[in-house]
């Protein structure tokens, strides 16, 4: 008789979008009147650039015509756009990256997934707490991380890194020695960042105590201020040790589009083999290409056009962002994030648990937030909203919020 | 220190095609002159159907429009997609398959490396021979084939089912049991087809031993026999003992675009834990669906001019797979394959090596096809070419061909 993957059933309850989504739906059927405003989920509301619509189209035309129709691409990508995010994503930021080391794929989360793949069952696994639940779950599918012991919202063998008002919302070098270590900055949901010379500790330790960092660089496009990296590999010695996770969704937009892309540098290592080998043969295995149509709007982000229009976007999100921060702030809760990150964080008024305030906000606002909590223990008391809604739902929401 | 997956480092040599492109780019560098005839790796050349690409710039514009952008799909899919694989796929076909069994995805090649990831790692697994390398390699990258066995040039714990001339080319019932049995229909790469009372047994023997049956129908649409089953479910119990991987890239040309689904029925189960469950949470923690644009293009392809349209399409490579077979025979080869598949499955000549034929064919006709060995030693001695040339180019290679 075959076996299921038994790890699968040590996971509780459903995805934490999932479980958002069915509430939302819930809610929504038995109030059909309401008019929710979605801050929630981190999807994007913004149509996809001009110039990403028009590369689009005339990928489009490409693909109807025999003389310039597109089958499979090749295996990391193709070089057009590899070549594009090694210059403006790389280079441009002083950090040596060659095109064979950018590999192209459907999005950060399914490469936050899937890199797993390549490691060891026994690698121990530190992650932010609160962290984006995709970098445990995967690991518990693959039997990474002990048990699930539901009375402290933890798993056994996974090494927490409290991120709290105490540590300003940032991880502490852990005191027990990880083998993998999940970085997200800007945060995700915190919001929260850390200096150049702060990321450079985490390579020194990684480096030191030889662990991988993963490090997922989402948000980057929200970075306003001057001394926060936009790459790990600004860090000097990070090509020996980290792995890093892009994607175009909250950049431009590309949520419902899907793109996004890893670096596994040449010189990462272990015992010799090289990580980039091991991506390379998984990424050719397991994986066939984003579509050509996709990759080529993703360069069109690059263009002259793209990034002005884009980089619009991204203010007008970034906008909504400090019509929160300050919409929360006036009705007297305690915020954080929003300056670097498209994500506020808030401390959930009274004594109320996130997820009881999930429900308060749904029903006596028609707001919809998520709940710290869904992201891991330390995000308990917590709540996030998200930038990535209209201009007017965003100020729309900050009423609702200032009359309760 | 971090650890890697050493599984990786069992497996032989680079993945097959990957191998293919490179000894091709190789002899193009050192003969610039030569025009190469690609009929290796099944990749399609007609550009996409005309209702394919105005349903693709009608969604672009969509996604141009704030009232019509598109963010996160559904977890499975949009339902307007999944609706028509159900009604088109399955109940046309007598096969109940209901909407949410039905996972659409970026493509057949990562659901059948993925699809693993829901199963224990000791479960012993059963192959065709020849084979698609995706599902060994997969395998062996999840350490459930034990260890390669250069001499054999097999797998020290897969069950080889041979498909050889003495076979018909069709697997036989294993002797000894397996718990996963990869089926792929018509066969890749040996073209050849069983019937509906064959496939019946062995949906009849999964249900008697308890193995589950990963069934790869990519090539279904090119079936042109009355008794040759369209899908798995038109068996009797198949819903309680196999999943099914589609594709879009064979029978609308999306080997560039990227689309696929996999069915999991509800009914199948392992110890009462549902699988359909076990691939929602897969699928929702580890990938973040296909892109709009996309699963729009492929709703296009189950409209009356989309159907019309690529089976056109599927006729033109048909009467390719004509062309080769009726060429090849006349130059006095042995020929199977070609009659409900794309591919040509032919005995080398002589005492020549698969690989020896590669080269020689490369060398003396400027025509690229792959290897027999290369999808397992049963392979050895026999070729495969693909229907998915231009006529005039399949026509041009099958002159070469009479000449050698």
């Amino acid at each position: 008789m075959f076996q299921i993957n038994e790890n699968y059933l040590k996971l509780p309850g459903s995805y934490l979008f999932s479980t958002i989504g069915k509430k939302v739906r819930e809610y929504s059927a038995a109030n059909p009147d309401k008019e929710l405003i979605r801050l929630g989920i981190g999807d994007v509301t913004l149509p996809l650039a001009p110039a990403v619509i028009s590369a689009l189209h005339d990928a489009v035309d490409e693909m109807g015509n025999a003389a310039t129709f597109k089958g499979y691409a090749p295996d990391l990508g193709y070089e057009f756009l590899r070549q594009a995010i090694a210059d403006n994503d790389y280079k441009a930021r002083g950090a040596n990256i060659e095109t064979d080391e950018i590999f192209i794929s459907d999005g950060a989360k399914s490469d936050s997934g899937n890199i797993g793949d390549i490691f060891g069952p026994d690698n121990k696994v530190a992650v932010c707490d609160p962290v984006y639940p995709v970098y445990i779950d995967a690991n518990a599918m693959s039997g990474r991380t002990g048990d699930y012991i539901e009375s402290l919202g933890k798993w056994s063998k996974v090494i927490y890194m409290p991120c709290t008002e105490a540590t300003n919302f940032a991880p502490e070098l852990p005191k027990e020695t990880p083998d993998m270590i999940y970085l997200c900055f800007p945060n995700n949901p915190t919001g929260s960042t850390i200096t150049k010379d702060e990321l450079q500790k985490w390579v020194d330790y990684a480096l030191k105590v030889g662990a991988v960092i993963i490090y997922d660089a989402a948000y980057e496009a929200y970075i306003s201020e001057e001394d926060v990296p936009h790459t790990i590999y600004e860090c000097k010695g990070a090509t020996a040790c980290a792995i890093e996770l892009r994607s175009f969704s909250k950049n431009a937009g590309f949520t419902g589009t899907r793109l996004g892309f890893t670096v596994v540098p040449k010189e990462l290592k272990c015992n010799g083999v090289s990580l980039n080998s091991l991506w390379a043969r998984r990424h050719g295995t397991k994986f066939n290409g984003a579509p050509y149509i996709v990759q080529k709007a993703g360069a069109a982000v690059y263009t002259e056009e793209g990034k002005k229009q884009t980089k619009e976007q991204v203010a007008y999100y970034m906008n909504n962002a400090r019509v929160i921060y300050d919409g929360l702030k006036s009705a007297g809760y305690t915020v954080s994030g929003g300056v670097n990150a498209p994500y506020i964080w808030l401390k959930t008024p009274g004594m109320m648990t996130s997820w009881e305030f999930f429900d308060y906000l749904l029903d006596k606002a028609n707001v919809v937030g998520t709940p710290g909590s869904g992201f891991g223990p330390s995000g308990e008391g917590y709540f996030r909203l998200t930038a990535f809604g209209s201009y007017e739902n965003t100020v729309k929401a900050m009423e609702r919020i200032k009359k309760l």
